[in-house]
């Protein structure tokens, strides 16, 4: 294949016609015609297409749309709107990000395919966006407590220098963004729809935020409608480009555990955040704990330690409150705790009271006095505050 | 060891007076002497110390309280109060429950000892309620959530037959009482001090109503006031009585996680319960679910599973929400998808839009719509509300 840098404009825009027409002419994931394009390239692919000649597989694929589609036109289109077409011979496209997806071989991902060029609008560079990328989804319907957990992720990831990956849907996915955004961070929407559909209607504005400072992508051409299996489809996208999955809330059936499956299938991460058990917005997350496909998290730190080079988590490390007689040796502190509640005591009743030799509780007093823990007075010893 | 139900009056009341003296001259757990008078048998021990012709280190477990310690006077009194000694030569003792702590020998829990008789108080018979037995601990501190959780998970738990043990502290260890007794279940609770205190203060009612439905147990004898690691020593009674420990809620530092420790080390399963992670209450519960330490449950139904016989969790099962669409093939199911929104579409138009070759569409058309998902009309194709 020719380097990008060293095309020619002509030879470009043949290429990216090429693409735009391979990406509309199939409804992904297309894995015939995914097959196809990577073996012959992509105007190769399209000629054979275009005379008939394509294998009977991809023939099925494409036999719908093959006389309704122009290529040139949906990059015309693309053009005036403000859309680029990212291509994998573009230095822009995300190298390797879904290399696990050329896989309608793969047993764990039958009928998956890597995207055949993408829509992009936006001002981030999407290649960049996607080298520290972690996806953050979860419930439409999520909870004001898995919204701020998921702004809260969202924030701290950015501040981390990861991009946010989601799909710009109401709930969680729409927090995780807001707070990347809200940490200047970058952040990438992966639509069902077209690049320049407002959809969900309610997150027009969110949108264009994110293109001002990210990049919302799809596979789908302009003014092409969201669909149910559609969300299932573009799911692979943010589970391929996200080194992790963090799932937030999952209630029983959700998109975000299709996209937790498809990460587990590609060996990325899975991380679910817990809830109460009384939210049916966690039944998700904690189903995927149980049964072992997700790593419970409970803060960013735990998510960039999933992603830690080393692969293993490091021991968990709980922040531990400490009190005073921490140090003391436990015959110490049990004297201590002899001492709590009465007021003046021999070291003849301290002993009986603690079950201590008193040889021992003899020899104790005077290290706790110095150490300021205990008191000597003439009725006996006491505990200082 | 002579059966106890062919033991003469006299001789029984000998036994129970020795292992109240034993019990009592040393403060729990006491491992030299715990070994010693498994070896000795209880009357020779007794015999032995007061002629101090015990060996050194039993020597200096009881060396402070030798002299004060009168088992016929601890009996006496508890008589009075209502309340008995169990012994392990007694068919009420919970057999088996404390072998896996006859071990200083053990090198998970140093310094342990199994404890060599138990002060009851209450209806019950400890030995039928520790038969199944379920452990359910938390944090004092609790929030409104861990306690209607602990509540719920006593109240079913009760309701499955079996006995909630606990400690009787404010928060989850009441709550989850609070549920046994409510479904009219056995419950159990474990002090740190003689069964005849109130502590918690504000718990002397449960602690009554308990000994109404159960039985308050405890190695200390009558009046022994509560002590910081006294709760530690009581802990590990729980925890091996409890056939599982449920944690419910724990912050980072509780006494639950040293119950959960202490079932830990004995290999019985530790379960716990996950809440917000906005929550310091579940800091301790996630951070044993990320450690590998415990199983994460959010119902009852999953700590039965995890005390199967079978020693699996068996799969986990999400109750889903099934749609209308759900049996459909997915070529179905998108064709489906191409309907919604259209009023009127014609195969050709639902090709284009779903991808699929006209000549499929037109063979699944009409099995929607006997299936009743699509209708035809002049104008064409509908998807049925």
């Amino acid at each position: 294949m020719t380097r990008w840098t060293v095309m020619g404009e002509k030879a470009k825009r043949e290429l990216l016609a090429a693409r735009a027409f391979l990406a509309a002419v199939a409804e992904p994931p297309a894995p015939a015609l995914a097959g196809f394009v990577a073996e012959r390239g992509p105007c190769r692919a399209v000629g054979l297409i275009q005379r008939e000649k394509a294998p009977p597989d991809v023939a099925a694929e494409v036999e719908a749309r093959r006389w309704h589609v122009s290529g040139e036109q949906l990059l015309a289109a693309a053009e005036s709107a403000g859309v680029r077409l990212v291509v994998p011979e573009d230095p822009e496209w995300p190298r390797g990000a879904f290399d696990g997806l050329s896989g309608a071989r793969s047993i764990d991902l039958p009928g998956m395919a890597e995207p055949i060029a993408l829509w992009v609008r936006g001002k981030a560079v999407l290649s960049e966006a996607a080298e520290q990328a972690v996806a953050v989804v979860g419930a439409r319907a999520a909870s004001g407590y898995g919204e701020h957990v998921a702004a809260e992720f969202g924030h701290e990831l950015a501040t981390a220098g990861f991009t946010v990956v989601s799909g710009a849907a109401y709930g969680i996915d729409g927090a995780a963004h807001r707070g990347a955004l809200a940490a200047g961070g970058l952040t990438v929407a992966f639509l069902a729809c077209g690049v320049d559909v407002d959809y969900p209607a309610g997150h027009g504005r969110l949108l264009r935020v994110i293109a001002d400072q990210g990049v919302v992508v799809s596979e789908y051409p302009l003014g092409t409608p969201p669909r149910k299996h559609r969300f299932l489809v573009r799911n692979r996208l943010i589970a391929s480009v996200g080194q992790a999955t963090v799932v937030v809330e999952a209630s029983a059936r959700s998109g975000a555990a299709n996209t937790a499956n498809t990460a587990d299938a590609l060996g990325r991460p899975v991380l679910a955040v817990p809830g109460p058990v009384t939210s049916k917005n966690s039944v998700g997350c904690h189903g995927m704990v149980r049964s072992g496909q997700a790593v419970l998290v409970t803060r960013t730190q735990e998510v960039l330690e999933a992603l830690s080079p080393l692969g293993a988590l490091p021991a968990v490390e709980i922040p531990a409150q400490h009190r005073r007689t921490d140090g003391l040796h436990p015959d110490a502190r049990r004297l201590h705790d002899a001492l709590t509640g009465t007021d003046c005591a021999s070291a003849d009743e301290l002993a009986r009271d603690s079950g201590l030799p008193l040889g021992k509780v003899r020899a104790l007093l005077p290290e706790l006095e110095l150490a300021g823990f205990v008191t000597r007075s003439e009725g006996g010893w006491s505990a200082t505050e």
